[in-house]
């Protein structure tokens, strides 16, 4: 195993959560967690790739939607426990629901409210769901 | 319970990942984590208050330091299990490393290189440690 990648606090279940951020714009886009492959992979293809917990299994992002995050530099925190992704994202959209971002949703008055706008229906950017 | 902190996916631990984004450059300062607790301060306050996993306590953030994070707004994500809170981070540093933000270590030839300058002496910003 590369010593980068030992470097890395994972946990116990051998995980880090990575934040990718438009590498543009600054926007933060979305929060996911990576293992050792993911992040081995997002390396070497140049494109983010994460563990998904919900399904247990290794996951390209943008591997349905084309919506792939090309990386422009991964940074480690002090701790080396949290990484952070900046991207190119592909199409605008990183969010399963259609928007740009997955943290749409402001706290106002006791509330969360959807702020941004649906950029694409989920049901055209996931045909085969 | 408020129900705006129940839609929160909490995890076995009852904590979720919180981002914390300089509201007015963008910069990503930190990643940290909360509990229900905390973030009814944070939001009580107006000041960021994270859980210290390795302390096991709440912890305001620049308690000592005084770089205190004002919130400016909250968000959740489409999973609701994680948070980014746009902060005015006070003195202009987040990391206990002196530096402006913790992501300091960019991912270059197989080695984690430190890029950003330190702007404070970790040694001045906590006097009692």
């Amino acid at each position: 195993m590369a010593r980068w990648l030992e470097e890395i606090q994972w946990n116990a279940d051998g995980l880090v959560p990575a934040i990718a951020q438009d590498a543009a714009s600054g926007d933060v886009l979305m929060l996911a967690w990576m293992n050792r492959e993911s992040l081995a992979l997002t390396l070497e293809q140049g494109e983010a790739h994460y563990w998904s917990r919900s399904r247990g299994r290794l996951w390209k992002k943008g591997e349905q939607s084309g919506h792939v995050q090309r990386i422009a530099e991964i940074r480690l925190d002090c701790d080396a426990d949290a990484l952070l992704l900046k991207v190119d994202q592909r199409g605008g959209i990183a969010c399963h629901t259609g928007r740009r971002c997955c943290f749409y949703r402001v706290l106002r008055d006791g509330n969360w409210v959807s702020v941004d706008p649906v950029l694409a229906d989920p049901s055209t950017i996931y045909p085969q769901d």
